[in-house]
């Protein structure tokens, strides 16, 4: 199967209307080569390409960019020697990389919340009005904390609150949605409309959403955030993505390959 | 002095054409309130305005937003709890709040990298071209994060890059201008330009500078980073606020209140 087959059979199992805009797009490689494996990962990083090509799977679906900006844009990196030594890693190996982000959120279930879902197992806690909003069995801050560092292999995790407060009203925001999706406002909106004790939530800005839940936890108000950050939040979408690709794809050897937090701790 | 008088002051003194467009503005109290004490603050959070207030400073100097978006909006906030108790604890205790953002960045030399440089005492290091960047005596990444956490009073530090990584060429971006300042290429192409070892930064997103130096360090190049947070990065400029006010000011107490990291690590 050629990559332009393969991406328009994934495509079709979206079953979205086209999207006018968006930032799926092949970013690298060509249209016309036989896949001769798939390596789904958050981000085509350096290791993730050559793990890819150790493993012999010359298309790699990415989450997020390759390139360093939102649009994957590559005018002003000619000259920049990580761009340059990049290119020719996937060029001389004839890799294949196509950015499946915006139909993978747009797709109804959400698939990396859907993904990360069956990890946490919290299908029945979800509040029926808010998709992405759950009520749970009474805990603490600091407990739910160790239950996401366990459950998505996570060493250090940020929170804003004390960890002691009780929470059971939970809200998840993955990826860069905790930055609100263009509105700054939007998930402290959210908190505010469903009475949230917590978000948990991948990107975070200290002037907005973490504020908010600073001055309400001086306020003495019960509510706290769980920063995972946006590759620990996404990347088990893209592993539960593997699954949801292999009876579109007979035939084709699809395989998981971890980006990993890029943070360290010192 | 009233408040009219005392910004009034604070702008002259900045020696700017007035800035058309500005953040700057008072955010909460009246012009015509008589000051009764300065408190300087990165952010006016509830713990901030509650030690103003026990410091008898009814007028807080804040750089970043005391209402959760840039542009402090409240029109989304009037039914909020957190919004309403926070302006209850203002209102009360007759606090003013004057944003000092823009002319503070504006100002030549910016008067928070100028606090920032006074801390570090890097003065003598400073690349002649770029006013953000240094030439140091060739040091580690893990011993250049240990310099900072003592220097910004940090108990932990993000870094994006192998710990032992040799660094002599370093770029400063503080606050929210790791982030490129309107242009997710910006810092990348500072890194380049200026042939940077490491760029010690404030806010980071994970697609962008951090996925930059994440490739740099697994191709093998000399890069890293280091992350300091907003707060971490910007407050030290809100400490050296209070030395530049004096001389303008006299007779009015002036402390600075620290707003301090808004994470704890579990």
């Amino acid at each position: 199967m050629q990559v332009r087959e393969l991406v328009e059979r994934i495509i079709a199992a979206c079953n979205l209307p086209p999207l006018e805009k968006t930032c799926d797009r092949l970013i690298a490689g060509e249209w016309e080569r036989e896949v001769t494996g798939v390596a789904t990962t958050f981000m085509a990083t350096i290791d993730v390409i050559r793990q890819a090509i150790a493993q012999r799977a010359n298309l790699i679906i990415t989450h997020e960019p390759t390139y360093f900006t939102h649009l994957d844009q590559t005018e002003w990196l000619q000259d920049d020697p990580v761009y340059q030594l990049k290119q020719k890693l996937i060029t001389e190996n004839q890799i294949n990389i196509w950015r499946f982000h915006d139909h993978m959120h747009f797709t109804q279930p959400d698939l990396i919340y859907f993904g990360l879902n069956q990890e946490l197992g919290w299908e029945t806690y979800r509040l029926p009005e808010e998709k992405h909003c759950y009520q749970i069995p009474p805990t603490t801050v600091e407990a739910l904390s160790a239950f996401f560092k366990d459950k998505l292999d996570i060493k250090t995790i940020q929170i804003i609150g004390k960890p002691e407060t009780t929470v059971e009203r939970v809200g998840i925001l993955v990826g860069g949605g905790s930055l609100g999706l263009g509105s700054e406002a939007m998930p402290m909106t959210l908190m505010k409309k469903e009475n949230l004790d917590v978000i948990v939530c991948g990107e975070i800005l200290e002037w907005t959403l973490a504020a908010y839940a600073r001055d309400a936890a001086q306020l003495g108000l019960n509510k706290a955030l769980i920063i995972l950050g946006h590759n620990r939040s996404e990347e088990v979408g893209m592993n539960y993505l593997k699954t949801w690709l292999e009876p579109l794809l007979p035939g084709v050897p699809i395989q998981f390959v971890e980006a990993g937090e890029p943070f360290a701790y010192l």
